[in-house]
């Protein structure tokens, strides 16, 4: 089968490439370290990353076009593609690429980030590859491009808004950021185990329903019961980080939930056994989910190009 | 003057000691670096230390009474206090102090720590050390002993209800720990100087008053945004960290105020620069709060110890 693009997810820390042909089935996956962090903004470093990937990908098939994701696309990172603002259809997404022209006489096209404007009092919002990934869940599943809630959650979670094919608001959550911290660095950590047991349910549900409550205390407090719960043996040491992260990602929830609109569907998008732990805490509000593919940022990818790069 | 007390403040990471004439005037003092967490919990350990500290003291004043408050009374300090539940009237916490038998004959008492039980889904709160500062602040403006809400911010902000003379209540918010490892170790402090700037103002509030909104969005999502406004040039680098510093006392605020009686008046307690900006945060929501002694807990222990001691 003929290659009909070259995919790049160049994350921070990692830089994924595939091969694609028609329909954007995968003729061939690599990936190597050497993410746009890593590389210090040196356009020499990006280049030569590249050829390592993918030289043999772009020798034997050079009329296919070559499109990136990811944090490639920062201020830091090869060249910057600046956030599109909501609402943001993903054909206009596609068409705003930017275009990088290499010392072969190719071209690299770059997905922009999208961002949330400040509105009044609240900050802005952005977010950088995960516009993709919502690009490859609405090919695999078109009937959310009308109304949906997609939620990726991870170190720093994701909530984007889609009305009739476009990115309509996002929000972001620290919420597997704020975990980390806490698991590793805190006052809470020194009463847990240094390794994770298997997961307790009955610890993380405890948490969420208790911070989900109408009547929940403010983050600040809540967290600081994983320690007296620990110190009165309420719960077992190795319950407790099962129980925080319950505390944690029941926050998010209703916080996010409450800004929301209610009569969207909701699909999870991520690593499935985080996903897993979102959807059995929003089976505690009564709230179903759907859960997405763990990775479509080759499908996003396809899908952006499809639109037709500039 | 003869000494009357042996006065100890035996916190984790520090030992304080003072020595007491009539009417608690301190005739000298003493610190070390011997904090329970320090010493491993091993009572040779412990009756080291206090013989470094206050060895010449004893020898000169044998009948004075030695009395500590802090870590030296958790589990894992010399010997446990047990805490005592609220409501705890500050002549039952003087009459509950544990005496530890000393290898000389002498006898060291500890004030035991207090805890707000756990009520139906609301994890238990716990206070060690604190209970002896709000001993020393009633000593010294005893008009708060009828109704008063104690705010002592630090690492772990302790809010103190107090009425007739007795501990009612207290919660525990984790603001000073969830500042120092979100400025020292998370993805927002990559865009701050490595060293604090004098303080903004400016920015300080902005997140104070951000977080005090009552649309505001929660903790999770509010962080997120110290990054954006950094990202957008909204707020220079060297403003960011005391913005983050007004979004998380901005929210405990919200929080704990929500929680406690409107009608008694506040009292902060503690270090004077993190009071005036709990000062400051509180005046954005139009609400007095009177500070008190940075440090009072000799005045609590000799507070304390006219109570008597078992």
């Amino acid at each position: 089968m003929t290659p009909e693009l070259i995919a790049l997810d160049w994350g921070s820390s990692r830089l994924r490439g595939w091969l694609l042909g028609a329909d954007g089935v995968v003729l061939a996956a690599r990936s190597s370290e050497a993410g746009a962090s890593t590389l210090g903004g040196d356009a020499a470093g990006f280049a030569q990353a590249l050829q390592a990937l993918a030289g043999d990908w772009r020798a034997a098939a050079p009329q296919a076009p070559l499109l990136a994701c990811g944090m490639v696309g920062s201020a830091h990172g090869w060249r910057e593609a600046p956030y599109l603002p909501c609402p943001a259809p993903l054909q206009v997404l596609a068409g705003a690429c930017v275009a990088v022209p290499l010392a072969d006489g190719g071209v690299l096209h770059i997905v922009p980030g999208v961002c949330q404007p400040a509105q009044g009092h609240a900050a802005p919002d952005v977010m950088r590859g995960e516009e993709t990934q919502v690009a490859g869940l609405l090919q695999q599943q078109p009937a959310l491009a009308e109304c949906a809630t997609l939620v990726l959650p991870g170190t720093h979670s994701k909530w984007v808004a889609v009305r009739s094919g476009s990115i309509t608001g996002l929000a972001t959550h620290m919420t597997g950021e704020l975990y980390a911290l806490l698991r590793g660095h805190s006052v809470l950590a020194r009463l847990m185990p240094a390794a994770d047991a298997g997961f307790d349910e009955a610890a993380f549900v405890q948490g969420v329903q208790q911070a989900m409550r109408a009547d929940a205390a403010g983050l600040g407090q809540l967290l600081f019961g994983v320690r007296t719960r620990g110190l009165f043996g309420q719960l077992a040491p190795q319950a407790l980080a099962d129980h925080l992260s319950g505390l944690l990602i029941g926050s998010e929830l209703r916080d996010a939930l409450r800004a929301a609109d209610a009569t969207a569907p909701l699909c999870l998008l991520g690593e499935p056994a985080l996903c897993a732990r979102y959807a059995l805490a929003l089976a505690q509000c009564g709230r179903t989910v759907t859960s997405a593919a763990a990775d479509v940022a080759a499908a996003g990818l396809w899908a952006l190009a499809q639109q037709g790069l500039r």
